[in-house]
């Protein structure tokens, strides 16, 4: 490790969409990219949305011979979907939940079902201590009318502090994955200048592929068109990003893009395009800081940005508390009307039967229902409510801390 | 920082037992908690169990004059708990969630609820970076079928992760909590000899307090008594550990318990002892290195140990995620059951109602109400399965490093 030992590093980072039941053609897909990964030799696979552990599992007999080491990260319901293949030893590994993660309730966005994370696979090439993070946020589903938005801050948050605080001993820093922002998004601005992360995809000497190194084209049989009709080129929502930490440099020597459709196939590998940096990786004289991208005066905006969008969050979440508590309120005291009705009955203060059996009976099931399911509501909220809430304290001190600088 | 610097620092460590309706004399008692620590004047004070953030602000108020800077972590419905009191400027804070925590419908038992975590503080004294954890594992509510062991060891291991992962650049690391492990515990094993931190009690030069360093003692007048019965001298489960990382020593000087009532009162502070440690840490020569206490041919013991207990809580968990399961479709199946009868009492092709309407529709109600509730416990099962699943696999991992070392 003396002298001006030089290193060239090849990443290949792609969310697979692979759901099984739902996602098309997967099996074949999965195929596909595993035959892909394995003639090309990258360095290090960061794969998302793999969400059968039976895929990963065909991928790793698949992939042993090139790719000796990998991991799978665990969570949820049905997993993160996160995985790594690696040329090199996997040193240890660390998963991180995110504390918010969409609504159980909304069944037709599945976000919540995922426990989507962020994973850490540390790896040592040629004596450079590698910190390897991958990673998927929550989905997009309305750009005009984000509800998520405050959900995926706290995870941009939470990233971005997880990184900080683990990579502490680390030479370099890499991070891949679908972050589901578009590069002019404060998330991605936070996280970039809160961590100091740069975009390979902006840093590349070279770029090949789709215009903008857009990873989400209407090119793509498998992407919703009407989603895209915004923007005709497609957007960029899939990133590699790096810093060096220690006393090294790493550069972007070369970013590229698939573009749809697989070459020879009548199928694109998924419906997101993949992403693959060739990073050059240099010792330096001295040490180089942890330096970050972002001039100060200009991170305090983009936490201040962050900080409001997550205080929107935050009020509306407590509206939802609100209103899930008076409905349990509500319900109870239906139930609590009921009880009485019925004791008074039994006791023979009234001479008949006051009310037909049948509706009384429905009714008391109905309240109970409700009653059940509006405190789960209450519960679940107040959680979001105290997240919110912590993420808000921490981006103040944060605040605080800048500008005492 | 240069030549023989040595800091001597004097931390504080309680579980307050401050559950709001729940805790006997909780106000009171959060009162002589704030005034004792005033007045002795520590240089940290970490409490677990304040689950109201207005006695966290009340505590705030009372001493802000000698300790300035403050921490709460917020998680869970109720909050963590968690809250760090310093002399010191707090540069940064870290919440990680443990993944597994109990079971939402063992009410009696709130663990669930609590969001139990590990708060991280980073504090700089005189150019040295303490890394200062502050934790509270998931109870233990009978030693003899301890149904909780499983997860209290997926939260040691999780601890343990998060400490070595996030304290790489630290100088010394410091550890107070209610760990809920007796001292011999393989959960307290695997946490010390996997992150290496050394236990204040058993370290220090001088020791006052309860006997055998007990923290859970019969003399405590708030202690459940028959679950000391098998203990005549109490238990130690509130614990102060530390360790240099980098080119420090840590020696414990003294430590301290309360024992029982506190001094001039009919009450303690709370119905577990606080715990006060003094430390001394100097800077060495030459880089000491991170030193695992534990002999690693013994450290593999434990790891085999702790995985042999996760794998029992998996072949529980897998039980139980069948069972529900099964439960689910049987309630499903009903439904469908009824739903053709229904039908065909509709179309005609019975001549009267063939059932008695109230029976039916309760019977309804019922399968409704059993297939949610168990689709919910599937669901609940199923992450429980995969998270064990994910322990067990991290510490196969960490066995084999440990092998080939």
């Amino acid at each position: 490790m003396e002298g001006d030992l030089a290193l060239r590093l090849r990443i290949f980072d792609l969310n697979c969409w692979a759901i099984r039941y739902l996602s098309k053609r997967r099996q074949e897909r999965v195929q596909l990219i595993g035959d892909m990964v394995r003639r090309e030799g990258f360095d290090l696979v960061l794969l998302q949305e793999v969400w059968s552990e039976q895929d990963y599992s065909d991928l790793k007999a698949k992939l042993g011979g090139h790719y000796p080491f990998s991991h799978y990260f665990r969570s949820g319901v049905i997993g993160s979907g996160l995985c790594v293949f690696s040329r090199f030893p996997i040193l240890d590994t660390l998963l991180y939940q995110y504390s918010l993660n969409g609504y159980p309730y909304m069944l037709q966005h599945g976000d919540w079902f995922c426990g989507k994370s962020v994973g850490l696979v540390v790896i040592k090439i040629s004596g450079i201590v590698f910190n390897v993070y991958v990673t998927h946020l929550h989905a997009e589903y309305c750009r005009e009318k984000d509800a998520y938005l405050p959900h995926r801050l706290v995870q941009a948050w939470e990233l971005a502090q997880f990184i900080r605080h683990t990579s502490k001993a680390a030479d370099v820093v890499l991070l891949g994955g679908d972050l589901n922002m578009h590069p002019e998004d404060v998330g991605i601005r936070l996280l970039r200048g809160w961590t100091g992360l740069r975009d390979a995809f902006a840093e590349a000497m070279h770029f090949e592929g789709c215009e903008d190194g857009c990873t989400l084209i209407p090119d793509n049989c498998f992407t919703v068109k009407t989603e895209l009709l915004p923007f005709p080129l497609g957007i960029r929502i899939d990133y590699i990003l790096y810093k060096a930490i220690s006393s090294f440099t790493v550069k972007c020597e070369e970013l590229k893009t698939t573009t749809g459709t697989a070459p020879g196939m009548d199928i694109p590998f998924s419906d997101h395009e993949a992403v693959m940096a060739t990073l050059h990786i240099q010792r330096q004289g001295q040490a180089v800081g942890a330096t970050s991208s972002t001039a100060e005066p200009m991170l305090a905006d983009v936490v201040t940005e962050a900080r409001t969008e997550v205080g929107v969050g935050l009020r509306a979440a407590q509206r939802q508390r609100y209103s899930t508590g008076r409905m349990a309120v509500l319900a109870l005291l239906l139930l609590l009307l009921q009880a009485t009705a019925a004791l008074g009955a039994l006791a023979g203060l009234a001479a008949g039967q006051p009310f037909p059996k049948l509706s009384f009976s429905l009714l008391a099931f109905l309240a109970i229902g409700v009653l059940l399911l509006a405190t789960g509501l209450h519960l679940f909220h107040t959680i979001e409510v105290k997240m919110l809430q912590g993420t808000e304290e921490q981006m103040r001190m944060a605040l605080r801390a800048l500008q005492e600088r």
